[in-house]
């Protein structure tokens, strides 16, 4: 039976299934868990030690969940996809407390620094995992990842360890950061973890790896997957916000025709346009994450290591830049939509923005994050381009082999902007475009005017970015396609599709200024871009109450009266929930005027 | 003597003067008086109660000093500029505690509602200023102005009316929002405040202005002034958060040539873009603000009512959603730029983010505001053209006479993309032609195809939002050029300049897309205007230290260690201060390569 927008508990129907994806059971089974603990109260009158607490308890009975216990037994023994199904929990507990789905679900580790900030747990842990440059005979090999004990079991620490307690921040005070200080602690050579390296009794270095930058590569690429999981985490908090922001819309009445009943602020061409773009890049990243999931999966299946995979890792780190900046914009939005009802504590919308917007520099700077991406894309250009004198620079810089990235490929004929096939051949364009320009931009500068590589490099990041987040669009527009495409059931799909053109139109909205530049859109068309976007919009504003139901979130978790679930902390505050338009039988989904 | 960004202390400059304006000596005062108290230090470990006495006490402190009382006395005799004076100490409250300036200094009102929220200081006021309708022998006259007594000298609610504590936000949590409901509550007829109409004795109604939708525009009109004052608050947290990223990003190192030292962040080239547009921005809305506060005192001064200025309320309401949403992006940029230490509370970004997020809605929704921009450019365009049997609707919609918008006009003869004429041109033209087509599509769909006004106007409501800003953006860049003309000092002129040249550059940018569909760009010049905002953005990167040292922020004020001035609570976080890059004497204003 499909969930109305009215009902409590959790929903199950065809869309339901497919926007959770393959493993809907087991997101149902850790949502009824939580629905049915008073753990999950939001509290905000708490002090940093209360705050702390809380989120521990909250994680231990997580840990306690029978669930949980299967999936870490999946992952001992590598198999049921044990990753992805790791990243599912991580954006449904992030719609909860996102401190929860931090803590221990994402592990900063501390790198050979002698001291350390921002290492979560810190206040708490007994164990901390710490890279250092292994140094035997005084010749380093590298930095390896070592387990510290810092605490012993009553909690004191061991001689040599100092942490200080970071405090406050903006949000995720539930979260102990602290910085940790090693002075001459001592510990067994055991204590070393012997993927990539290994120290014999008599001090003889060993490892499977014989270059020592290669090594270096390989331990990068072992921290590469938790940026994916904060991918999923963003993509929690912004499907729960964006669940509370449009039901408000559709509950709300403000303004209307002269002498008439107020119309629902969902009517407002703005607040119409700011959601439901927001929403079809929210479908978009469902569909690109789990994507990325499956392959990270696969690899590991069958034995391959990440280091072999630098598109992998490059579409990861794009897509964390881009998903969690994506998320601040869309809760900043949906806090701005709300009124001054967003800017309430018990209507979630700021704590989310609070504890998110770490997210944008945390597990690599967003910006860092892009040029991974790039440094990527300029080595598959390098690769194909074998004799451009131009590729020895590019892959001694790049280090390792790389191999292409893994995105579908898709083939249309017709070219009008109201279609998904010119929308699709427009940002494979850019990609395109922004690759070659860049590779030339940089190779004038520094094989012809003889510049330093930082410098030149520098002075195209802009560049840089732009190539990168191309990246990120077309991958994902791609995906979202295959998505629609692979949809079993009709009437979603026909949904499905009409987020997906109104997300391929907003990514041409947003650069029509350099499709302009490039003459790839002619005026006219741009601005039929900019009629597709707002059409678009109003098209799909009634068929989102559907799509946030199939997010699946259950209403006794949610707390925000503005979204018409109840608050006891806040109980004057409450709006109806919102019904469903009326619809004639079968065709619910009215056709965009295209 | 110029004060070096490692001082401590007031500095005092011909810039700082400029920057400061007219009222640099009564900022001076406010900022030793706010030096001098111990109860100004941040706290972040307080409870909700704590929070709001702390504000109340600061708020004691504040109005018992000397210069307040001056101010006050002003404001009463309407003389020496009050209300740009009370802008001003706004500006300056705002960068010590944000909750401090709201409270008081912007009186939030209830309507006419038997209930409203979100009024401030509502659990502790002993009156309220409250709209409501005002019905003589079953007529109503309106809403007009009533004093009405909440609490007694005790602090308890008279009978008949119930305050609701709001609890928990996302800042500005030294501010007790409440709700207020009146039931039956009496009060004599002399508390209704009587410019705009009055009560006699034996019940007859009197009023200055005959028309009700008249008194009503009247009415509206008391409220604007709080809107610039809101801009200033807003400008202030702006300039304190870009002080904070920039003094950063000149002293933290990351990255840089190969076996080289690492440079400073502000080196890298997405740093420099984001941080000094936002300060080319916080100089132009500066000169901008000052404006429209010299032109509301003359108003008063010359006893002119606003209620006649609906193009200087239309400048006000533009001005406040320009203004917050550039104070948003702009500290969500600090936030970012400064990594996870601009997420730690003792940073101040964090605290200035929540605090100020909430103005993009408050005093009139942002998107609400520019709605009567774009009101007030149609019914400007109806005026000029009488002959357009359009004139009548908007005449009628906008009700009420109204003056052109007071703003200069500049000539000039050039037409290159790196002149300021240029860009002061294209934004004229942006301007002109939105506002055209705008009257254009909302007559073909009111008149030709007889649609109702609400629908055609929301069906528009994308252009209307782009006239609007459009309109801002405009008056904006005709300011910071009538200040950079007007400055006296040669060297802080040609440094104020490059400052204005890369906004013009800034807001071609954005709207590049916009100029090419009209082809008023070229895809040529479209590319040079990239990157001549890249250009410049790295050409005022190291004037930057100058300007943000000009805003005069007290520095035992800032508590931010990653600005260099120290926290007590935070000692592990202190990062140097940055040092002025060494430049030849005479050249520190090395010109833009355009």
């Amino acid at each position: 039976m499909e969930q109305t927008p009215e009902g409590l508990g959790l929903g199950d129907s065809s869309l339901h299934r497919y926007l959770d994806g393959e493993f809907w059971s087991l997101k149902n089974e850790l949502r009824r868990a939580l629905e049915s603990s008073p753990l999950f109260q939001p509290r905000y009158d708490l002090s940093l030690d209360e705050m702390r607490d809380l989120t521990n308890q909250r994680v231990k009975f997580v840990l306690s969940l029978p669930l949980l216990k299967r999936v870490l037994q999946d992952q001992e023994e590598k198999r049921n996809n044990f990753i992805s199904q790791s990243f599912v929990l991580g954006e449904v507990l992030c719609m909860v407390d996102v401190s929860m789905s931090i803590k221990e679900f994402v592990i900063d580790m501390p790198c050979e620094n002698a001291q350390k900030m921002y290492i979560g747990n810190a206040m708490h842990g007994n164990y901390a995992a710490v890279f250092a440059q292994l140094i035997i005979e005084g010749k380093s090999q590298g930095p390896h990842c070592f387990i510290v004990p810092i605490r012993d079991e009553n909690g004191n620490l061991y001689p040599g360890v100092t942490a200080i307690d970071m405090m406050y921040k903006e949000g995720l005070n539930g979260v102990d950061n602290g910085i940790l200080i090693f002075d001459k602690v001592r510990i067994p050579r055991e204590n070393m973890l012997d993927k990539l390296g290994s120290v014999t009794p008599d001090g003889q270095y060993h490892s499977p790896i014989q270059s020592k930058s290669a090594r270096f590569n390989a331990m990068l690429a072992i921290l590469t997957p938790s940026r994916l999981a904060v991918t999923f985490q963003a993509m929690g908090a912004m499907k729960l916000g964006l669940m509370i922001a449009i039901r408000y819309s559709h509950s709300r009445r403000q303004f209307g025709p002269k002498g008439k009943e107020e119309v629902k602020i969902i009517e407002h061409q703005m607040q119409a346009l700011r959601l439901m773009s927001h929403l079809a890049t929210a479908l978009a990243l469902t569909f690109t994450s789990r994507h990325a999931g499956h392959i990270l999966d696969e690899d590991i299946l069958q034995g391959r290591e990440l280091i072999n995979r630098r598109s992998l890792q490059a579409l990861m780190a794009g897509l964390k830049a881009y998903s969690t900046w994506e998320t601040v914009r869309c809760l900043q939005d949906c806090r701005e939509c709300t009124g001054g009802m967003g800017y309430m504590m018990e209507n979630r919308l700021s704590g989310l923005k609070c504890d998110t917007d770490v997210f944008v520099t945390f597990e690599g700077d967003n910006v860092v994050m892009l040029q991974v991406v790039a440094r990527e894309l300029l080595a598959q250009y390098s690769k194909q381009h074998k004799k451009n004198p131009f590729l020895g620079m590019i892959q001694n810089w790049t280090e390792t082999a790389m191999d292409k990235l893994r995105t579908s490929f898709l083939v249309f004929n017709t070219d009008t902007v109201g279609h998904l096939a010119f929308l699709l051949k427009a940002v494979n364009f850019r990609e395109r475009v922004l690759q070659r320009s860049l590779v030339s931009r940089i190779y004038y500068k520094v094989v012809t005017e003889k510049g330093d590589f930082f410098r030149a490099w520098n002075s195209c990041m802009h560049h840089v970015i732009s190539l990168s987040l191309a990246h990120v669009h077309r991958v994902a527009l791609e995906q979202f396609t295959l998505a629609v495409r692979q949809c079993p059931n009709r009437e979603d799909q026909a949904l499905l599709m009409k987020f997906c053109l109104l997300y391929g139109t907003k990514l041409l909205f947003q650069e029509r200024g350099w499709y302009l530049e490039h003459k790839y859109l002619t005026p006219a068309a741009s601005m039929r871009i900019r009629a597709q976007l707002l059409n678009l919009c109003e098209s799909v504003k009634d068929d989102s109450l559907k799509v946030i139901s199939a997010f699946n979130i259950p209403h006794t978790t949610i707390h925000a009266p503005t979204a018409g679930t109840p608050n006891t902390g806040a109980a004057e505050a409450f709006s109806p929930a919102p019904t469903q338009p009326l619809v004639q039988n079968g065709t619910r989904s009215r056709l965009a005027k295209l």
